[in-house]
């Protein structure tokens, strides 16, 4: 029987994130990707999903199938930040990316304290791997050095579009290699597998340059500290806000640790530049005049732990909020935390703070995803046989279809997989195969404020680890712990179980007393969770699912 | 001393919903609606809000203040649900409404087994309420009826403006009475109070009028069953789309108890016409052709009860769905229910079944409430000394207080109360007077699908109630029940406790294994809990805390 080239998405098809991509050609693996998902609101007690690996477990173990190699496409978490969990389950293979995509990835193994893996390799550049012949296409995106790859196979060429965008005026001069991309459709395509999360949105995606004026108004005007949250891995428009902030005379500074390890990151790699004499520590802030100062602050999506989250409640040790500061939002909430992004906003407008978000105008943040109209521009572009949508919710994939037919697809070369479907590539036809089984995996959030803490956490371990429901009253208007708060445990040793409660009810208490100001229900349940957990797990190594039940009096 | 008139908020001041205001006279009381509140995705176990009345209780009871009546604007449960929770607790007082307003409230009365209890009153009509005087001015919203309320007092007019937008070409024809709202306006307002919703949107909400030919299009290009899902009450909109149906010889159908009961209601008001012999009991759908058929589904916020949610997860006795039918969202998500309404959308999308919504454009919903120009026209006709923003979140009242701004008027003269804030108004002055104290109290679902469970559930009295926690393993695949669940109890006699495992236990180990075609995590969770809650009330009369934490395996 002859080879076939068969694809399976573990994850990044029917959802945005937790991209995990096999290309399989005979007993030879191609991965693409290795990144988290992130929960939404109403997965209790989980923050982040992990691709369900058993599939390539089973293949390596038991099919005596082999992981040739992997490419990641850029450094954003959901791409390449299950790399700590996954690597260790397998043999070693090699691993490539551009260059920042490369050090995001090995700063990350770093962290959970593992070697550095990922091979930087230039744009349009071959690299053989087993039977496949990889390159990277520099394209536009939030993050620097974003990629698309082309994979040559035995069975024809294929066009791994990530996530992009096409920006022709990217303020970091970093433009889309339009040429490489001809060069690849005019090579033949046999399928591109495109990204599609913009593809409810007409028309094209504005350029980083429209937030330009917005951005030197906004800073210019402020009376008091102009405080800037965005994802901390988007150097380019931190880089944007610099450049205006320096032209301006103010001193700049940065808040949390994962914007402080993003920048630095950036600047080694020279991709951020200012004058270092600029910059302010944030325990030397209260040096300066508020209105001197522009802050770059972690946090845009709400996070209960953020740098920007604790500044507004008040519970940050080194910035307080003035009634002249402006906070702005150059970020939109990712589908699924619109709840903790609209809080912390309505918590800043509550103290008589100014906030500026994309609800009331003004363009502090363009989407890093291409509209409809680039997404058919990709599909002119590298003229496929069949387009294959990726990275999206199944509403989305849909849109997408609808647009390939627009540009001319037919219905039938348009494939939406299901995640875990094999779709095999024969020479002149293509196939369902097997479905594959995915389990959703949960681990507790490894964001950097967190990191000291972390345990990797199954939650199918539940039954070993055990259950802490907590009952806590805390009084809604002062933030203080009323009497003792119940708890209930469960699949803990009994003598455990009672250790806990005292240590728990004694955490929760010395915890308690000394806050205040804090106006945001989702907030306090977290803490208690959060209290809870590192007393349980300081005092006992343990880390059962602890559910918490806060209750306002 | 000389009396004052105040102004407190006890819901509906930095939220939407929930709406209780308290306008109030030397020793009279007179209160503006009784809402409940929407809980959002991250309260556990919670679903609905009631607004804290001690204040009132207090004042009652001890301050030997009076409520002298209770006007409501409008039939939505923001702000009339909360009547059968409120009126039992105090001495009978006279409510009035428009007419459709008093039918949804006394129906909502009824359903509780309590006497109507709300007048229905005309348009322009004084009504004298002890000292104060108040009228209803008809305004244009997504339920018919709706009124604004002019309020006389002896220190000054106010102007209550609720929920409301200025459509000037409504479907059913009634439009907002501009000639009273500007009368009132020449007679002299001392305080606007205004909704805002719409404060971070710029220009003016379309008409009903845009939907008409979308829906045309829709309807007459569906090849299979076309099922429209908006708001139940939302009676013009269910009747501009009846309308199209029936000019196609569509046969139509209401399906979901909350829609059946409004529509009824609307037909005997003489607010919804259509020929009865076209219309279907859902039971009966199957025997005419999928092309035929106009459905009217309730669920259109992803409810885990609701027939659309049913429907979509192949759970619905007498609707199935086929690769034909098309699904027409003619409702946005109300904020904090995005990950509900978009899992329905992509689960619909998964089964290959298309799926029209805002974010894909084609114009099937367009707001009740009124956008920026619309509230700034609002202050222009009723020209006040002041105005006060309510019904909306912090951010939207800031942004309403921009456009007050705009509209010329002084940053003294906009009024950002908080929840619970006294605003006093002195005979030229204003002052903010006490800070009433409010508690978050929450209750369970109530929507009609679930009144024969429905028990007035206090989260407070979770240490009386008990609490049990439920950790199932289901086959994500397959939705079935694997193993056994593990069932964790406290707060409930030991017997019971030990009775409950089995009893629970054996509920799901029944429910789960016909169980199918699921594919929405967050409604499998939703489900565990529901058939957790019925099968402990039923076996011994006890409604403990239900957490449910499903894993797929």
């Amino acid at each position: 029987m002859d080879k076939t080239l068969s694809y399976i998405s573990l994850g990044g098809i029917g959802e945005v994130t937790k991209n995990l991509h096999v290309y399989q050609f005979g007993d030879e693996i191609l991965l693409v990707d290795c990144g988290l998902g992130f929960a939404d609101e109403t997965m209790i007690g989980v923050d982040l999903l992990l691709p369900d690996i058993s599939y390539l477990q089973k293949a390596v173990t038991q099919n005596k199938k082999k992981i040739v190699g992997m490419v990641i496409s850029h450094g954003h978490e959901d791409h390449m930040g299950a790399l700590p969990f996954v690597l260790p389950q397998f043999p070693e293979f090699p691993i490539f990316g551009s260059s920042f995509t490369a050090t995001m990835a090995n700063e990350k193994l770093e962290d959970f304290g593992l070697r550095p893996a990922v091979r930087e390799i230039s744009f349009n550049h071959d690299v053989q791997i087993g039977s496949f012949t990889i390159s990277l296409i520099h394209v536009t995106h939030s993050i620097p050095d974003t990629s698309h790859i082309v994979i040559k196979t035995p069975l024809g060429n294929f066009y791994h579009g990530s996530d992009f965008k096409f920006d022709l005026t990217p303020f970091s001069g970093k433009k889309t290699d339009f040429q490489a991309i001809a060069k690849a459709g005019s090579m033949g395509i046999r399928c591109l597998m495109s990204e599609c999360l913009g593809s409810e949105r007409p028309g094209y995606t504005p350029s980083e340059q429209t937030l330009q004026e917005p951005f030197i108004q906004a800073i210019r005007d402020c009376p008091g500290k102009c405080i800037v949250t965005t994802y901390s891995s988007n150097i380019s428009r931190l880089q944007q806000i610099i450049t205006i902030a320096e032209s301006m005379n103010k001193r700049i500074c940065f808040v949390g640790r994962s914007i402080i390890k993003t920048k630095e990151l950036a600047r080694q790699k020279g991709l951020l530049a200012y004058n270092k004499s600029r910059e302010v520590q944030p325990d030397q802030v209260k040096r300066y005049k508020d209105n001197e100062l522009v802050l770059f602050v972690a946090g845009s999506q709400g996070q209960e732990n953020s740098a920007l989250t604790r500044i507004v409640n008040g519970e940050h040790r080194d910035i307080q909020l003035h009634k002249q500061d402006v906070i702005i939002f150059s970020a939109d909430p990712i589908p699924g935390n619109e709840v903790s992004v609209y809080s912390v906003i309505d918590a800043v407008s509550k103290l008589g703070i100014k906030v500026l978000y994309s609800d009331i105008g003004g363009n502090f943040h363009v989407s890093g995803h291409g509209s409809s109209q680039e997404l058919m521009l990709l599909m002119s572009l590298v003229k496929p046989r069949q387009v294959l949508p990726i990275s999206g919710g199944y509403r989305h994939m849909v849109a997408y279809r609808e647009l390939a037919k627009q540009a001319g697809f037919s219905e039938k070369d348009v494939i939406l997989a299901q995640a875990g479907q094999e779709i095999i590539f024969y020479k002149d036809r293509v196939q369902y195969g097997q479905k594959i089984p995915l389990r959703h995996i949960y681990v507790d959030e490894v964001s950097g404020e967190q990191m000291e803490h972390f345990v990797l956490h199954d939650r199918q371990k539940i039954s070993q680890e055990g259950i802490v429901a907590i009952i806590a009253e805390i009084e809604g208007e002062t933030g203080i712990l009323t009497g003792m708060p119940e708890i209930v445990s469960r699949g803990l040793p009994s003598k455990d179980s009672q250790e806990i409660t005292k240590v728990v009810a004694e955490a929760l208490k010395k915890a308690f007393p000394q806050k205040s100001q804090i106006s945001d229900w989702n907030y306090l349940r977290k803490q208690v969770r959060e209290i809870a957990e590192k007393a349980i797990y300081e005092g006992f190594s343990r880390r059962p699912l602890v559910l918490p039940v806060v209750i306002e009096t």
